[in-house]
């Protein structure tokens, strides 16, 4: 029997999509939370505690944690890093067990963790989550970030791109019409993604910020191999066993 | 200053979407509730009690009232009326004030009730929606019905219609993602909607019930130009003045 796969748009979908907590869920953030989130286990990172809420990170960073935090694109004042993968290119935290708290993709972290297995995806670790999710028997959801609730288009078509590979192993069927919505703008956009999502709103955003090197690194394919999974019993991201560790 | 346009696909992002509560809200269910209701004021009825509660619409119905009720595409056995467009083309409704409760279009009306304005829009009434917007100075929400909470075609597409047309004016804006995503499908959709829906998952559960007439119906452009809108004081759609009535 062929596994199920379907994309939901924004956090706040998750229960409609998700009826009986056994797929695979994989969280997607393009920019930044989940590139980094890969970026940071291939620097070597112990763990990653995913904090929906600032305030108990700022509790945490006083008890000494290193802390990632980010609001609305911007490092947050307390914090160590921002929400750019760069600065989880830092050997320093190698080892470490750190916290990260970002606009989006955290909440989606904590709006899918009680189902049965959660991974982290990026186009950063975009092959080593497909051929992972071949290795499983589990239906998979891909669970877009989006932007404060609404849905944004790089979240999407890393859905698609991700969702047209494992369609393409013919062990998988489509389950309802977002899956349809995504692939279409991925044939559109998958021979440049770049001028693609130039049009859109968080791209835009982001420019605004200077954050044209972020933007180039997370539309990059296959910049890591590292595999993030949420390990329920310790309410902490860990790297999947077989990677990089 | 121009006028924002933004799509919102699905009731449960609504509040995502509606920052201010000022925009005048175009609710639409394509397949069929927002059609048929079009078709009723079309037949003369005098208003509709919409109603997400189907308990509810029972009691009304127990009072004399006519009833329209539809759960997950069948009639419910106590109403007079399924989800139809041809079951509103009876003129025993001319006059009378009926209500009405369906899967996901009444659900959506009560998700924006709250807002300055709430028009009922369909591909069946489209050049008269088009032509009021212009006629009024809110920004504009479509919000798509969806099909239980999830993200549907057909609902994106006459959004995304309606959204070119008054970006055709020159006098709105696209607000957001949402917008960008649907424009982008209703290219590929726009020569031959139904063709290109054959694909989606709604449309093949209509065709299980044998709603082939109902499909047809359904896509085709200003086969009416009635205009509900949603009166707070009464809670109950009515027709615009200047329309039919």
């Amino acid at each position: 029997m062929k596994k199920k796969i379907d994309i939901c748009l924004s956090p706040e979908l998750f229960p409609f999509y998700n009826s009986d907590k056994k797929s695979c869920v994989v969280v997607v953030d393009i920019f930044r939370a989940t590139t980094s989130m890969c970026v940071a286990f291939h620097s070597g990172v112990k763990s990653i505690i995913p904090m929906a809420d600032i305030e108990k990170a700022k509790e945490l960073k006083e008890q000494g944690f290193l802390v990632g935090a980010e609001r609305n694109v911007a490092r947050c004042d307390f914090a160590d890093f921002g929400n750019s993968p760069f600065d989880y290119m830092d050997e320093k935290i190698g080892g470490r067990e750190i916290v990260m708290t970002t606009t989006n993709g955290t909440q989606a972290i904590e709006v899918a963790s009680a189902n049965d297995m959660l991974i982290i995806g990026s186009f950063a670790n975009f092959s080593t989550v497909l051929s992972y999710l071949q290795t499983i028997n589990n239906d998979v959801i891909i669970l877009c970030a989006g932007w404060n609730g609404r849905v944004n288009v790089e979240d999407t078509l890393f859905a698609a791109a991700l969702t047209e590979s494992l369609l393409g192993t013919g062990e998988y069927i489509a389950e309802s019409d977002a899956v349809f919505v995504a692939l279409l703008m991925w044939q559109d956009a998958k021979n440049d993604i770049r001028g693609f999502l130039m049009k859109s709103e968080h791209i835009s955003r982001l420019l605004a910020h200077g954050l044209q090197d972020d933007i180039d690194f997370c539309l990059q394919f296959d910049t890591v191999d590292s595999l993030p999974f949420y390990d329920k019993t310790t309410a902490r991201l860990k790297l999947m066993a077989g990677g990089e560790e």
